[in-house]
């Protein structure tokens, strides 16, 4: 609550209560998440990019969702290819994560130097060999909304390499998990 | 890699490597996510769902994403009301996330009792007085899928009060961000 007199909020108009796009970004910082790699395309042609944003969408068919900035050059290649990996990182991969975030300024398949990289499937894209988790998946439907893309991928393989800590994001930093569970 | 003798590798039909739910679940486990709670409806005809599933689409506009099952009781309620709320969740709150899951079988405008609860617009849902952050959302778009639903929210209303720790879940556990900070 303001401790700002009460006549001042007198002073609120209607366009006041329009969320920013400073206020929203502010807000979606609270939101801690899992950092996954998403990667598009083969060889010379491969790029991909950082993501907070995957998450599960059904278990039966296994199916995950995922967006994209369609100004962002991974957004052609995955509609050229229509297959994607997903790579969920562990701590030790924050200068991966930066890389495909586009920190550093390198692009497409320079992404990918300095780590080891394998397919599930011989039309998939690479799955980072140490992830947490690798999945391969296959576009099966988009979404197209202004600017950005909502991408349904249907999981055709999957790599599970569960020791290790899963990376964090959260009020723009790499974090943890605490190794203490915490009660119900 | 496996460690068994070659010829084993012989017996790997290509039926056996469709991705059972179990395993697509396990991969899931591995992708930490905060907690939030989606809330719908009003008065008594009020519901919600614990989510890991929210994430941001757009900045300008500020949208966010959410999916849903479109088995559940808050799936009616939102395509009824047309709008929703987000209310991230803090260390603490495991016992609502809990019962926003429907563990304890608890339903509708039950699931609100022992918290407090506002509104940022007149005609939005309720959100969580403590979150870390409560964000009133329109709806905006619906893409349904199968069983499910993916929500696309215009963000109309913010509350933040960054003071606390992010409620996450990772393999199947609650689980809280180290104090630390990690290097890039």
């Amino acid at each position: 609550m303001s401790e700002a007199p009460m006549s001042s909020s007198l002073h609120t108009a209607p366009e006041e209560n329009v969320v920013t796009d400073d206020v929203f970004r502010k807000a979606m910082r609270e939101l801690a998440g899992g950092v996954a790699v998403v990667t598009v395309g083969h060889g010379g042609d491969r790029t991909g990019f950082t993501a907070t944003s995957v998450s599960s969408l059904s278990a039966e068919p296994p199916r995950l969702l995922v967006s994209i900035n369609r100004a962002s050059s991974s957004w052609e290649t995955l509609e050229r290819y229509r297959n994607f990996g997903v790579s969920v990182l562990r701590v030790g991969h924050q200068g991966l994560a930066d890389r495909f975030a586009g920190l550093g300024g390198l692009r497409g398949s320079e992404r990918y130097r300095g780590a080891n990289w394998m397919k599930l499937s011989d039309d998939g894209a690479e799955i980072l060999q140490d992830a947490l988790a690798g999945i391969d998946c296959v576009v099966e439907e988009i979404l197209q909304l202004h600017g950005h893309a909502i991408v349904v991928g249907r999981v055709r393989g999957i790599r599970i390499q569960a020791e290790g800590q899963p990376l964090l994001y959260w009020q723009g930093a790499y974090r943890q998990i605490a190794q203490r569970e915490i009660s119900r």
